[in-house]
Protein backbone atom coordinates (compact mmCIF):
# COMPACT_ATOMS: atom_id res chain seq x y z
CA UNK A 1 0.00 0.00 0.00
CA UNK A 2 1.25 3.46 -1.07
CA UNK A 3 0.22 7.14 0.81
CA UNK A 4 -0.15 9.42 -2.20
CA UNK A 5 0.83 13.33 -1.71
CA UNK A 6 -1.08 15.90 -3.86
CA UNK A 7 -0.26 19.56 -3.90
CA UNK A 8 -3.33 20.94 -5.54
CA UNK A 9 -4.34 24.42 -7.10
CA UNK A 10 -7.70 25.72 -7.44
CA UNK A 11 -9.79 28.75 -8.87
CA UNK A 12 -12.70 27.96 -6.02
CA UNK A 13 -15.27 30.18 -7.92
CA UNK A 14 -17.88 27.80 -8.86
CA UNK A 15 -17.11 25.21 -6.07
CA UNK A 16 -19.16 25.05 -2.68
CA UNK A 17 -15.53 24.69 -1.32
CA UNK A 18 -13.66 21.57 -0.59
CA UNK A 19 -15.55 19.34 1.31
CA UNK A 20 -17.69 16.56 -0.37
CA UNK A 21 -21.85 17.81 -0.10
CA UNK A 22 -24.05 15.76 -1.67
CA UNK A 23 -25.74 17.58 -4.96
CA UNK A 24 -23.00 20.35 -4.67
CA UNK A 25 -19.85 20.63 -6.79
CA UNK A 26 -16.71 20.28 -4.37
CA UNK A 27 -13.12 20.24 -5.25
CA UNK A 28 -12.95 17.05 -3.34
CA UNK A 29 -15.31 15.85 -5.29
CA UNK A 30 -13.63 16.17 -8.59
CA UNK A 31 -10.41 14.66 -6.89
CA UNK A 32 -12.08 11.71 -5.73
CA UNK A 33 -14.07 11.23 -9.12
CA UNK A 34 -10.84 11.91 -11.09
CA UNK A 35 -8.82 9.04 -8.79
CA UNK A 36 -12.39 6.98 -9.89
CA UNK A 37 -11.46 7.28 -13.23
CA UNK A 38 -7.99 6.58 -13.44
CA UNK A 39 -7.62 3.45 -10.80
CA UNK A 40 -11.21 2.36 -11.29
CA UNK A 41 -10.84 2.91 -7.42
CA UNK A 42 -13.12 4.50 -5.42
CA UNK A 43 -11.08 6.09 -2.54
CA UNK A 44 -11.08 8.84 -0.34
CA UNK A 45 -8.88 12.12 -0.80
CA UNK A 46 -7.97 13.32 2.49
CA UNK A 47 -7.20 17.27 2.45
CA UNK A 48 -5.22 19.66 4.86
CA UNK A 49 -7.77 21.68 5.58
CA UNK A 50 -11.68 22.67 4.45
CA UNK A 51 -11.43 25.57 2.36
CA UNK A 52 -14.75 27.11 1.97
CA UNK A 53 -17.14 27.91 -0.64
CA UNK A 54 -15.45 30.15 -3.39
CA UNK A 55 -11.60 30.45 -1.34
CA UNK A 56 -9.07 29.69 -3.84
CA UNK A 57 -5.79 27.21 -3.36
CA UNK A 58 -2.37 28.00 -4.80
CA UNK A 59 -1.14 24.82 -2.87
CA UNK A 60 -3.82 22.38 -1.08
CA UNK A 61 -2.58 19.33 0.37
CA UNK A 62 -4.06 16.52 -0.14
CA UNK A 63 -3.65 12.27 0.07
CA UNK A 64 -4.84 9.08 -0.81
CA UNK A 65 -4.02 5.36 -0.72
CA UNK A 66 -3.75 3.40 -3.20
CA UNK A 67 -2.06 -0.25 -4.06
CA UNK A 68 -1.31 1.22 -7.63
CA UNK A 69 2.41 1.09 -8.76
CA UNK A 70 2.02 4.24 -11.09
CA UNK A 71 5.08 5.97 -10.91
CA UNK A 72 4.28 10.10 -9.28
CA UNK A 73 4.11 11.70 -12.48
CA UNK A 74 2.42 9.55 -14.34
CA UNK A 75 -0.47 9.52 -11.75
CA UNK A 76 -0.41 14.07 -12.13
CA UNK A 77 -0.94 13.40 -15.75
CA UNK A 78 -3.30 11.45 -15.26
CA UNK A 79 -5.47 13.29 -12.30
CA UNK A 80 -4.78 16.29 -14.50
CA UNK A 81 -6.59 14.63 -17.85
CA UNK A 82 -9.74 13.68 -15.61
CA UNK A 83 -9.91 16.70 -13.95
CA UNK A 84 -11.35 20.38 -14.87
CA UNK A 85 -9.47 23.13 -15.66
CA UNK A 86 -9.98 25.53 -12.80
CA UNK A 87 -8.43 22.57 -10.47
CA UNK A 88 -5.00 21.57 -11.14
CA UNK A 89 -2.49 18.78 -9.54
CA UNK A 90 0.95 20.84 -9.22
CA UNK A 91 2.84 17.92 -7.63
CA UNK A 92 2.57 14.37 -6.88
CA UNK A 93 4.82 12.08 -4.17
CA UNK A 94 5.08 9.18 -2.10
CA UNK A 95 4.69 9.74 1.47
CA UNK A 96 4.71 7.66 4.22
CA UNK A 97 1.96 5.85 4.85
CA UNK A 98 0.90 7.30 8.18
CA UNK A 99 1.03 11.12 6.93
CA UNK A 100 -2.32 12.65 7.36
CA UNK A 101 -2.35 16.16 5.41
CA UNK A 102 -4.75 17.00 8.40
CA UNK A 103 -3.37 16.18 11.32
CA UNK A 104 0.22 16.57 10.53
CA UNK A 105 0.44 19.99 9.34
CA UNK A 106 2.06 22.46 11.38
CA UNK A 107 1.72 26.05 9.69
CA UNK A 108 -0.79 27.03 6.72
CA UNK A 109 -0.57 30.44 5.09
CA UNK A 110 -3.18 32.27 3.44
CA UNK A 111 -3.87 35.57 1.75
CA UNK A 112 -6.59 37.94 1.20
CA UNK A 113 -6.55 40.67 -1.62
CA UNK A 114 -8.09 43.62 -1.56
CA UNK A 115 -8.75 45.61 -4.49
CA UNK A 116 -8.52 49.37 -4.07
CA UNK A 117 -10.46 50.14 -7.64
CA UNK A 118 -12.92 47.95 -9.02
CA UNK A 119 -10.94 46.15 -12.07
CA UNK A 120 -12.77 44.03 -14.71
CA UNK A 121 -9.40 41.49 -14.31
CA UNK A 122 -8.56 39.62 -12.16
CA UNK A 123 -12.20 40.38 -10.31
CA UNK A 124 -12.72 36.69 -9.23
CA UNK A 125 -9.42 36.80 -7.13
CA UNK A 126 -9.72 39.90 -5.01
CA UNK A 127 -12.41 41.44 -3.46
CA UNK A 128 -13.20 45.26 -3.91
CA UNK A 129 -13.22 47.62 -1.18
CA UNK A 130 -14.78 50.67 -2.15
CA UNK A 131 -13.39 52.82 1.26
CA UNK A 132 -10.12 54.10 1.20
CA UNK A 133 -7.86 52.53 4.00
CA UNK A 134 -5.07 53.40 5.94
CA UNK A 135 -2.65 51.00 5.63
CA UNK A 136 -0.31 52.24 8.50
CA UNK A 137 -3.19 51.76 10.61
CA UNK A 138 -4.24 48.52 9.53
CA UNK A 139 -0.82 46.79 9.94
CA UNK A 140 -0.73 48.28 13.52
CA UNK A 141 -4.01 46.34 14.16
CA UNK A 142 -2.02 43.15 12.91
CA UNK A 143 0.28 43.45 15.60
CA UNK A 144 -2.82 43.00 18.09
CA UNK A 145 -3.61 39.56 16.48
CA UNK A 146 -0.09 38.11 16.08
CA UNK A 147 0.56 35.22 18.69
CA UNK A 148 -1.22 33.03 20.94
CA UNK A 149 -5.11 34.03 21.43
CA UNK A 150 -8.37 32.67 21.92
CA UNK A 151 -10.30 33.90 18.47
CA UNK A 152 -13.79 32.91 19.23
CA UNK A 153 -14.46 36.36 18.37
CA UNK A 154 -12.71 35.98 14.91
CA UNK A 155 -14.70 32.50 13.61
CA UNK A 156 -18.10 31.27 13.45
CA UNK A 157 -18.64 28.74 16.00
CA UNK A 158 -18.63 25.06 14.98
CA UNK A 159 -19.79 22.22 17.96
CA UNK A 160 -16.74 20.32 16.02
CA UNK A 161 -13.62 22.54 17.64
CA UNK A 162 -12.43 21.96 20.46
CA UNK A 163 -11.22 24.76 21.72
CA UNK A 164 -10.50 28.13 19.67
CA UNK A 165 -7.11 29.08 20.84
CA UNK A 166 -4.56 29.61 17.57
CA UNK A 167 -1.12 30.45 17.05
CA UNK A 168 -1.18 33.54 14.62
CA UNK A 169 2.92 33.23 13.39
CA UNK A 170 2.83 36.95 10.94
CA UNK A 171 0.76 39.07 9.33
CA UNK A 172 2.29 40.88 6.62
CA UNK A 173 0.80 43.31 4.52
CA UNK A 174 2.11 44.54 0.89
CA UNK A 175 0.71 47.18 -1.28
CA UNK A 176 0.65 46.66 -5.10
CA UNK A 177 -0.54 49.16 -7.61
CA UNK A 178 -4.79 49.85 -6.82
CA UNK A 179 -4.01 47.29 -4.43
CA UNK A 180 -3.59 45.44 -1.05
CA UNK A 181 -2.84 41.80 0.16
CA UNK A 182 -2.20 40.20 3.61
CA UNK A 183 -0.90 37.32 4.27
CA UNK A 184 -1.12 35.13 7.37
CA UNK A 185 0.66 32.24 8.59
CA UNK A 186 -1.04 30.31 11.74
CA UNK A 187 -0.51 26.88 13.24
CA UNK A 188 -4.51 26.49 12.90
CA UNK A 189 -7.10 28.16 11.33
CA UNK A 190 -11.31 28.52 12.33
CA UNK A 191 -14.18 28.36 10.40
CA UNK A 192 -14.14 31.92 8.17
CA UNK A 193 -11.02 33.30 10.48
CA UNK A 194 -9.13 35.11 7.61
CA UNK A 195 -12.32 36.57 6.33
CA UNK A 196 -13.42 38.26 9.66
CA UNK A 197 -10.10 39.25 10.91
CA UNK A 198 -9.54 41.26 7.17
CA UNK A 199 -13.45 42.23 7.66
CA UNK A 200 -11.99 43.87 11.29
CA UNK A 201 -8.79 45.37 9.80
CA UNK A 202 -10.73 46.83 6.93
CA UNK A 203 -13.17 48.72 9.58
CA UNK A 204 -9.84 49.80 11.19
CA UNK A 205 -8.51 50.92 7.78
CA UNK A 206 -11.61 52.98 7.41
CA UNK A 207 -11.28 54.53 10.83
CA UNK A 208 -14.20 53.09 12.05
CA UNK A 209 -12.57 50.87 14.70
CA UNK A 210 -9.16 51.05 16.37
CA UNK A 211 -5.87 48.96 17.29
CA UNK A 212 -7.05 49.04 20.93
CA UNK A 213 -10.31 48.24 19.93
CA UNK A 214 -9.38 44.77 17.67
CA UNK A 215 -7.77 44.04 20.92
CA UNK A 216 -10.38 44.49 23.04
CA UNK A 217 -12.56 42.18 20.61
CA UNK A 218 -9.92 39.40 20.95
CA UNK A 219 -10.93 39.49 24.76
CA UNK A 220 -14.27 39.73 24.67
CA UNK A 221 -14.51 36.28 22.73
CA UNK A 222 -17.52 37.63 21.04
CA UNK A 223 -18.35 36.89 17.68
CA UNK A 224 -20.71 40.06 17.31
CA UNK A 225 -18.23 42.21 17.84
CA UNK A 226 -15.85 41.73 15.36
CA UNK A 227 -16.21 43.01 11.51
CA UNK A 228 -18.46 41.34 9.09
CA UNK A 229 -17.17 38.10 7.19
CA UNK A 230 -15.71 39.73 3.94
CA UNK A 231 -15.97 37.83 0.59
CA UNK A 232 -14.08 34.60 -0.15
CA UNK A 233 -13.24 35.55 -3.94
CA UNK A 234 -10.01 37.39 -2.30
CA UNK A 235 -9.24 34.46 -0.42
CA UNK A 236 -6.09 31.91 -1.00
CA UNK A 237 -5.06 28.91 0.82
CA UNK A 238 -1.47 29.69 -0.34
CA UNK A 239 0.34 26.66 1.17
CA UNK A 240 0.52 24.32 4.40
CA UNK A 241 3.93 22.86 5.97
CA UNK A 242 4.79 19.97 7.68
CA UNK A 243 7.74 18.71 10.08
CA UNK B 1 -19.96 70.14 -28.01
CA UNK B 2 -17.76 67.66 -25.69
CA UNK B 3 -15.30 65.17 -26.98
CA UNK B 4 -14.99 62.52 -23.92
CA UNK B 5 -12.46 60.33 -23.64
CA UNK B 6 -12.41 56.78 -21.98
CA UNK B 7 -9.32 54.37 -20.60
CA UNK B 8 -11.48 51.45 -20.56
CA UNK B 9 -10.16 47.78 -18.99
CA UNK B 10 -11.58 44.91 -19.99
CA UNK B 11 -11.93 41.21 -19.33
CA UNK B 12 -12.46 40.03 -23.53
CA UNK B 13 -13.21 36.10 -22.30
CA UNK B 14 -16.81 36.61 -23.19
CA UNK B 15 -16.58 39.27 -26.05
CA UNK B 16 -16.22 38.60 -29.73
CA UNK B 17 -13.94 41.52 -29.69
CA UNK B 18 -14.30 45.03 -29.53
CA UNK B 19 -16.42 45.94 -32.61
CA UNK B 20 -19.94 45.86 -32.97
CA UNK B 21 -21.30 42.78 -34.41
CA UNK B 22 -25.04 42.48 -34.71
CA UNK B 23 -26.25 39.27 -32.36
CA UNK B 24 -22.71 39.49 -30.73
CA UNK B 25 -21.28 40.31 -28.03
CA UNK B 26 -18.81 42.93 -27.71
CA UNK B 27 -16.78 45.45 -25.33
CA UNK B 28 -18.17 48.38 -27.78
CA UNK B 29 -21.72 47.47 -28.01
CA UNK B 30 -22.05 47.26 -23.93
CA UNK B 31 -20.22 50.86 -23.76
CA UNK B 32 -22.86 52.39 -26.64
CA UNK B 33 -25.85 50.82 -24.55
CA UNK B 34 -24.12 52.18 -21.11
CA UNK B 35 -23.86 55.58 -22.72
CA UNK B 36 -27.32 55.16 -24.16
CA UNK B 37 -28.70 54.24 -20.72
CA UNK B 38 -27.13 57.06 -18.93
CA UNK B 39 -27.35 60.16 -21.43
CA UNK B 40 -30.66 58.62 -23.32
CA UNK B 41 -29.10 59.22 -26.34
CA UNK B 42 -27.81 56.74 -29.09
CA UNK B 43 -23.79 57.73 -29.34
CA UNK B 44 -20.72 56.13 -31.29
CA UNK B 45 -18.29 55.18 -29.38
CA UNK B 46 -14.76 54.99 -31.29
CA UNK B 47 -12.08 52.52 -29.79
CA UNK B 48 -8.42 53.61 -30.23
CA UNK B 49 -8.01 49.84 -31.53
CA UNK B 50 -10.29 46.73 -32.57
CA UNK B 51 -8.93 44.02 -30.16
CA UNK B 52 -10.17 40.56 -31.94
CA UNK B 53 -12.50 38.09 -29.60
CA UNK B 54 -11.26 37.06 -26.55
CA UNK B 55 -8.26 39.44 -26.23
CA UNK B 56 -8.36 41.47 -23.23
CA UNK B 57 -7.47 45.19 -22.41
CA UNK B 58 -5.66 46.84 -19.88
CA UNK B 59 -5.96 50.69 -21.01
CA UNK B 60 -7.72 50.63 -23.87
CA UNK B 61 -9.10 54.31 -25.28
CA UNK B 62 -12.28 55.14 -26.50
CA UNK B 63 -14.03 58.35 -26.94
CA UNK B 64 -17.87 59.79 -27.73
CA UNK B 65 -19.42 63.57 -28.05
CA UNK B 66 -21.97 64.52 -25.98
CA UNK B 67 -23.44 68.43 -25.05
CA UNK B 68 -24.37 67.09 -21.80
CA UNK B 69 -22.48 68.57 -18.99
CA UNK B 70 -21.74 66.04 -16.45
CA UNK B 71 -18.22 65.95 -15.03
CA UNK B 72 -15.51 63.45 -15.92
CA UNK B 73 -15.64 62.02 -12.46
CA UNK B 74 -19.50 61.03 -12.64
CA UNK B 75 -19.64 60.67 -16.14
CA UNK B 76 -17.30 57.53 -15.04
CA UNK B 77 -19.49 56.43 -11.48
CA UNK B 78 -22.47 56.11 -14.55
CA UNK B 79 -21.15 54.41 -17.33
CA UNK B 80 -19.23 51.60 -14.62
CA UNK B 81 -23.21 51.60 -13.39
CA UNK B 82 -24.73 50.05 -16.60
CA UNK B 83 -21.61 48.18 -17.58
CA UNK B 84 -21.03 44.44 -16.98
CA UNK B 85 -18.03 44.09 -14.47
CA UNK B 86 -16.12 42.46 -16.71
CA UNK B 87 -15.54 46.09 -18.69
CA UNK B 88 -14.84 49.29 -16.79
CA UNK B 89 -14.21 52.50 -16.95
CA UNK B 90 -10.87 53.36 -15.49
CA UNK B 91 -11.13 57.01 -16.12
CA UNK B 92 -12.59 59.85 -17.95
CA UNK B 93 -11.43 62.98 -19.41
CA UNK B 94 -12.24 65.85 -21.22
CA UNK B 95 -10.63 65.94 -24.79
CA UNK B 96 -10.49 68.35 -28.29
CA UNK B 97 -13.22 67.78 -30.36
CA UNK B 98 -11.17 66.93 -33.15
CA UNK B 99 -9.12 64.42 -31.22
CA UNK B 100 -9.69 60.98 -32.66
CA UNK B 101 -8.26 57.73 -30.56
CA UNK B 102 -7.91 55.55 -33.38
CA UNK B 103 -6.21 57.96 -35.83
CA UNK B 104 -4.34 60.11 -33.41
CA UNK B 105 -2.50 57.45 -31.66
CA UNK B 106 1.49 57.42 -32.31
CA UNK B 107 2.40 54.06 -30.83
CA UNK B 108 0.48 51.01 -28.85
CA UNK B 109 1.65 48.57 -26.20
CA UNK B 110 0.40 44.69 -26.11
CA UNK B 111 1.69 41.77 -23.95
CA UNK B 112 1.14 38.43 -24.14
CA UNK B 113 1.48 35.99 -20.95
CA UNK B 114 2.43 32.46 -21.77
CA UNK B 115 2.10 29.81 -19.40
CA UNK B 116 4.98 27.02 -18.57
CA UNK B 117 2.41 25.12 -16.18
CA UNK B 118 -0.94 24.86 -16.73
CA UNK B 119 -2.33 26.29 -13.63
CA UNK B 120 -6.10 26.94 -12.50
CA UNK B 121 -5.70 30.72 -10.96
CA UNK B 122 -5.29 33.60 -14.35
CA UNK B 123 -6.26 30.33 -16.96
CA UNK B 124 -8.51 32.87 -19.01
CA UNK B 125 -5.40 35.36 -19.05
CA UNK B 126 -2.61 33.45 -20.33
CA UNK B 127 -1.75 30.59 -23.13
CA UNK B 128 -0.43 27.35 -21.53
CA UNK B 129 2.24 25.90 -23.79
CA UNK B 130 3.19 22.56 -23.01
CA UNK B 131 6.84 22.46 -24.70
CA UNK B 132 9.62 23.79 -22.54
CA UNK B 133 11.29 26.83 -24.26
CA UNK B 134 14.92 28.58 -24.50
CA UNK B 135 14.07 31.94 -23.85
CA UNK B 136 17.52 33.22 -24.55
CA UNK B 137 16.92 32.40 -28.28
CA UNK B 138 13.09 33.73 -28.16
CA UNK B 139 15.09 37.30 -27.07
CA UNK B 140 17.78 36.72 -30.35
CA UNK B 141 15.17 36.07 -32.69
CA UNK B 142 13.10 38.56 -31.30
CA UNK B 143 15.81 41.24 -32.03
CA UNK B 144 14.68 40.50 -35.53
CA UNK B 145 11.52 41.87 -35.87
CA UNK B 146 12.39 45.37 -34.27
CA UNK B 147 12.55 48.54 -36.46
CA UNK B 148 10.30 48.94 -39.59
CA UNK B 149 9.44 45.94 -41.68
CA UNK B 150 6.60 44.57 -43.88
CA UNK B 151 4.67 42.37 -41.45
CA UNK B 152 2.87 41.03 -44.34
CA UNK B 153 4.18 37.62 -43.16
CA UNK B 154 2.87 38.35 -39.80
CA UNK B 155 -0.51 39.23 -40.25
CA UNK B 156 -4.13 38.31 -41.50
CA UNK B 157 -4.57 39.99 -44.74
CA UNK B 158 -7.06 42.32 -44.99
CA UNK B 159 -8.66 44.20 -47.88
CA UNK B 160 -8.66 47.80 -45.12
CA UNK B 161 -5.62 47.85 -45.23
CA UNK B 162 -3.41 49.93 -47.49
CA UNK B 163 -0.11 48.54 -46.47
CA UNK B 164 2.00 46.10 -44.03
CA UNK B 165 4.52 48.46 -42.64
CA UNK B 166 4.65 48.84 -39.13
CA UNK B 167 7.63 50.22 -36.98
CA UNK B 168 8.06 48.14 -33.89
CA UNK B 169 10.18 50.13 -31.13
CA UNK B 170 10.43 47.40 -28.31
CA UNK B 171 10.07 44.06 -27.63
CA UNK B 172 11.03 42.79 -24.06
CA UNK B 173 10.85 39.58 -22.74
CA UNK B 174 9.92 39.39 -18.56
CA UNK B 175 10.39 35.88 -16.57
CA UNK B 176 8.12 34.91 -13.71
CA UNK B 177 7.78 31.55 -11.75
CA UNK B 178 6.05 29.73 -14.05
CA UNK B 179 5.56 32.18 -16.86
CA UNK B 180 6.70 34.26 -19.12
CA UNK B 181 5.76 37.57 -20.85
CA UNK B 182 6.22 39.37 -24.10
CA UNK B 183 5.36 43.38 -24.45
CA UNK B 184 5.45 44.57 -27.64
CA UNK B 185 5.42 48.56 -28.72
CA UNK B 186 4.84 49.39 -32.05
CA UNK B 187 3.06 52.51 -34.34
CA UNK B 188 0.78 50.43 -35.18
CA UNK B 189 -0.28 46.65 -35.17
CA UNK B 190 -1.94 44.23 -37.90
CA UNK B 191 -5.06 41.96 -37.93
CA UNK B 192 -3.57 38.90 -35.35
CA UNK B 193 -0.18 40.36 -35.33
CA UNK B 194 1.21 40.20 -32.06
CA UNK B 195 -0.63 36.60 -32.12
CA UNK B 196 1.37 35.26 -35.00
CA UNK B 197 4.66 37.00 -34.09
CA UNK B 198 4.56 35.43 -30.46
CA UNK B 199 3.50 31.75 -32.26
CA UNK B 200 6.92 32.33 -34.44
CA UNK B 201 8.95 32.93 -31.53
CA UNK B 202 7.61 29.83 -29.89
CA UNK B 203 8.73 28.06 -32.42
CA UNK B 204 12.17 29.46 -32.02
CA UNK B 205 11.82 28.61 -28.46
CA UNK B 206 11.26 24.75 -29.36
CA UNK B 207 13.84 24.55 -31.29
CA UNK B 208 11.97 24.22 -34.93
CA UNK B 209 12.87 27.84 -36.17
CA UNK B 210 15.94 29.98 -35.72
CA UNK B 211 16.25 34.09 -35.21
CA UNK B 212 17.50 33.34 -39.36
CA UNK B 213 14.65 31.81 -39.95
CA UNK B 214 12.32 34.36 -38.29
CA UNK B 215 14.37 37.14 -40.58
CA UNK B 216 14.00 35.11 -43.86
CA UNK B 217 10.02 35.32 -42.89
CA UNK B 218 9.52 38.29 -42.35
CA UNK B 219 11.38 38.66 -45.96
CA UNK B 220 9.55 36.54 -47.80
CA UNK B 221 5.98 38.36 -47.16
CA UNK B 222 4.16 35.57 -46.66
CA UNK B 223 1.94 34.33 -43.99
CA UNK B 224 2.23 30.53 -44.49
CA UNK B 225 5.61 30.82 -43.79
CA UNK B 226 4.88 32.16 -39.78
CA UNK B 227 4.34 30.50 -36.72
CA UNK B 228 0.77 30.11 -36.37
CA UNK B 229 -1.68 32.64 -34.76
CA UNK B 230 -1.87 31.62 -30.79
CA UNK B 231 -4.91 32.13 -28.94
CA UNK B 232 -5.90 35.27 -27.99
CA UNK B 233 -6.56 34.57 -23.95
CA UNK B 234 -2.73 35.48 -23.68
CA UNK B 235 -2.75 38.78 -25.03
CA UNK B 236 -3.62 42.14 -23.49
CA UNK B 237 -3.50 45.62 -25.51
CA UNK B 238 -1.87 47.60 -22.61
CA UNK B 239 -2.28 51.10 -23.36
CA UNK B 240 -1.96 53.60 -26.62
CA UNK B 241 -0.03 57.05 -26.70
CA UNK B 242 -1.38 60.27 -28.83
CA UNK B 243 1.28 62.54 -29.08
Amino acid sequence: MRNIKLIVEYDGTRYCGWQIQPGEPTVQAELEKAVEKFLQQKLPVIGAGRTDSGVHALGQVASFRTDKAYPPEIIAKALNRFLPLDIRVLDVADVPLEFNPRFDAIKRRYRYHISLKRHAINRFYSWYCKYPLDLQKMKSASQMIIGEHDFTSFCKASPDVAHYRCIVESITWSEMKDSICMEIVANRFLHNMVRIIVGTLVEVGRGSLTAQDVRDILEKRDRNRAGRTIPARGLFLVDVEYP
